[in-house]
């Protein structure tokens, strides 16, 4: 059974992944890689990090080696030279896809093959990286076959959540990490997104779900 | 030629549609229509809302009539008993895709056919509507054959910002919208996205792009 991986190479504070991390458990996506910095924070994620496994490198070669040890592609997902869009699903087996703070000559020297996602328009250079990462792990579940997940009415299925034991991978957080994210939600307390309608957690649930509860185990 | 259309109804001042418009005009999209409420934000554009064609209308039967003339479907974006993969790409012709404030029976009502992304994990119930919307119309551009626009080095080439006159459809904004708008702004100064790196336009060009310069025209 093949499967998929998200690798973010230095993601900051200010970085906002969390809308990443929800379509990351939606492709049921075995890992979510985060190589050298780890403290993005998670507004948006609509309380799906519990359900992520994290884990974390220090560098990129130790990232390779951990990906190569599981027989897996490591695939940029970057406009260079000899990308290969998206859509012709130039997967093989097990893909790692890596994103974010392009393009470095240090990412891509890592990358076994680079995927991009055709663009027809004349007003935008580039896509929001969690949109091209969302459309990236889409076209890897359709070739993949991966099972579809189970339906409540018109939603699909959440689990419970899972237990702290089951959380093994989870990185450590210290105190000012902490109090730099409590400060972060603050601030954003006001800032919603679109889509509050479309999900079964309460606004309430959503902002709790940070990386306090993700890293707590 | 066909086209693709995005239909919003009813969205509201606090809806952070930026992003959004920016992977509409990515994705070549012909028109996005507002259909009610038209005061949304457009944080996250990255500079893109004056490149894309909006127009409103104030019911949603106004719109499909409007769509109907342009011998246009109406796909409706929703988990529903009958919805269709997005992935088998069931399109026909020139398609409008309606999003957001799902699943209502008044928008029901005028779509020919529905939507949805297939989904693996289970740790969310839906996706975020904009990555939503963005991989149907990543799926509508790869059936449609939309010829790929030309690229600058490792971007897609933007054109330069279209001249006023060029903005015929764009709905008026009054004084309060555009208080409500800045005072959003400063509320969100601090609020980046994780692709900063990855566009041509500067953070301060980017923030500048909103509705006060969408709807001056």
């Amino acid at each position: 059974m093949v499967e998929s991986y998200v690798v973010v190479h230095n993601v900051a504070k200010r970085h906002n992944i969390g809308t990443m991390a929800r379509s990351a458990t939606a492709f049921g996506v075995a890992e979510f890689i985060l190589v050298g910095r780890r403290d993005f924070n998670s507004f948006g994620s609509h309380g799906s990090t519990p359900y992520l496994h994290f884990r974390q490198f220090h560098s990129l070669s130790e990232t390779r080696l951990y990906l190569k040890e599981k027989d897996c592609d490591i695939c940029g997902v970057e406009i260079v030279d000899g990308a290969i869009p998206v859509n012709h699903q130039p997967f093989k087996k097990s893909t790692a896809f890596l994103l974010g703070n392009w393009p470095l000559t240090k990412e891509c020297e890592i990358c076994d093959f680079f995927v991009y996602i055709p663009q027809y328009g004349c007003g935008t250079a580039s896509l929001n990286v969690t949109v091209a990462a969302s459309i990236v792990l889409h076209q890897f579940g359709v070739w993949a076959g991966f099972p579809e997940r189970g339906r409540d009415g018109q939603k699909f299925t959440v689990a419970e959540k899972p237990m702290k034991l089951e959380r093994r991978n989870y990185c450590a957080e210290n105190a000012e990490d902490k109090m730099e994210e409590r400060k972060f939600k603050r601030e954003n307390a006001s800032h919603h997104w679109f889509d509050e309608q479309n999900a079964n957690h309460s606004s309430v649930d959503s902002q709790s779900s940070t990386l306090a509860l993700l890293f707590e185990g």
